[in-house]
């Protein structure tokens, strides 16, 4: 803790990130087209032709609500900043800031054989490189205990390490798949955003700490 | 308190979203047309013709202002989180954070008698899905005094239930009215707004700590 | 300020109203077109074309910003929060989120004799329910010392109010004069911006505690 | 530090700028278009095409990342505010906003021989106003030690100074140079981005106090 302003080192550095992840959330929205009733088709059929659209913003909404989460528990042990970590939290934030738009190629996209693929991939790779940035991010404050309390039990350190490993592969798998199914690799976006939202998928970072 | 940073369990999560709400509420702005003069038609009259885009902005606008109002009401007696209490506040704000759209929806065809029906719909049920994850949040909380001061008073809270619990039953109903008339579901989403502004419509949250 | 947060208790409503007006302010810039170049039009002449936007935005931003800097001093002095200022505090943030709009409608419109009069007014309009916002958040604050400390001197007070009360009425003054000339008008508001940025404009709140 | 609110005086500024800095680095996505796959056109190659939209966008994301982390570094030794302070942070702030704005406007026009000297000398102008207000800020705050503590290094503070102000002359430099190649203009902002990424490109300002 800072003497002289009494606040946390990190306090800033969350404050920034907090706010460009409340924008990036929040900017979603403004994807979604809005229809209007004309000649021949109802405001009702349209809107409801719209559904990839309102699904990709559920995936993306919860995604980025759960790397908030997850970021959240990562300063409740991060204890102290660098310029490098400053910057690398710029360069993490910037793949998030990003998703609004993949998110709406996916949704304008989606429904057409020809472009689909191609959509699918660009929100894959967008997904893929936010799950290598949060590992970098942590990587850094993590390794020697750089930014870390001395009280971190080592074995806890490893599982939480490979517990967050898993994000970027899993992601990169995903990618993948889509060259040969852009469904499926949407539908497994779409099944991990859910996964991430039961108790039980949370690393428990805090445990850090009690070793 | 949390010893090491001087801040509150619950800061974070209020930081965020306090930010989601504050930039959802000012998205609204974006979903108003910018008319411009053209032959035959002057500007003041394409200005007035806009009259129910400035209408769905005061009445969306002061709804999500009056959520933000009780969420900090709710920070007020709520002193710990839980991964699961993050994950439904994420839920929640995906709620809120939509809003922006349906307002536009609704502005764009509530003067079209194709479209009117469906686009209170989409307004009724974005509100009622948001007064339903608030109570999610709040009943997650209160929940065997889960996330609240062990010095509650029972019959308080019972009060304070009910108090919430009409939010969502009322917005129900207002939506389904829409299948009957669009302009009643809209005055009635109007004139809630205009009720909670009103300083005997607060739960008073606050009495719950005096028990 | 709250002994169980260690924060003070107007810092929730401080960090909203502070995230309300820097989205405003930032989301003045979406307004402003972006041209390409074309056959017979240089990207350059496009470019200079535009230079309404640009005095639009300025205008727009300090207004927004001066007042960010009065709401903040006012903040030195109020010490408590009600429901009911909450609630004030919302309808005076409905006012200044709804700037963006009338300063697009301006730009669009200022070059073009049929419209500006409208633009002007639809601009002089929002500033005014800006300032008379504004005065009823402080008035509010004031009235019998209500939020305010009790030390504060009456004379500074009665000094404070009357300096506050001469924003609406110059800007109601300067609205009306849009009826005459629209430039006029607009020229009013920028030199009122540019005002406000000389260090003798302030209402030096400060000098209340002093009494 | 405030004794009433615990915080620091210039906490409430840091929070506004932060939140400015937040939303505009965020706006940045909105400016790359989301194309649809069309007859005779894949999405991937119409995706493909749109690099000098991704390009502006990691340019301009890491250059108001940069000097946030400076504006950061700035705000571990200023202790105090003035009203000329916070007016000076407001312009400074109205530079930064209207990033956005030029990034499109390269974006669209790079590729366009007519409109790309335009489009770069615009980015540039807005890059130097920038870096000029920056020094602005910080000159005023340093200026007879009239917002930093009392055992700053006069030394230290001359290489601060130099440091800093080498960012105008640089961006000012590089604007001009647009006139004979906007494509050089640009790869040398390009440049500037990724070599302020370096952790020895900081300018150390923690030493001022170190005196």
């Amino acid at each position: 803790m800072d003497p002289r302003t009494g606040r946390s080192e990190t306090s800033r550095l969350e404050t920034f990130a907090d706010g460009v992840m409340a924008i990036a959330i929040t900017l979603l929205i403004l994807e979604i087209d809005v229809p209007e009733a004309g000649p021949g088709r109802s405001l009702a059929s349209a809107l409801a032709d719209q559904w990839p659209s309102y699904a990709a913003y559920a995936v993306s909404f919860i995604t980025i609500g759960i790397i908030w989460v997850n970021h959240h528990h990562l300063f409740g042990v991060i204890e102290r900043t660098t310029h490098a970590f400053l910057v690398l939290n710029v360069l993490f934030l910037m793949t998030i800031a990003a998703l609004p738009w993949p998110t709406a190629v996916v949704a304008a996209n989606i429904r057409d054989e020809a472009g689909r693929t191609a959509a699918a991939v660009a929100y894959g790779l967008t997904m893929t490189s936010i799950a290598i940035m949060f590992n970098a991010v942590w990587r850094y404050a993590a390794a020697g205990l750089r930014l870390l309390p001395p009280d971190v039990d080592p074995s806890e350190l490893r599982r939480v390490h490979r517990s967050y490993l898993s994000g970027p592969i899993t992601y990169a798998v995903a990618t993948l798949l889509a060259l040969w199914s852009a469904w499926l690799s949407m539908g497994i976006f779409a099944a991990l955003a859910g996964y991430w939202l039961l108790p039980w998928s949370s690393p428990r970072i805090e445990r850090l700490r009690s070793g």
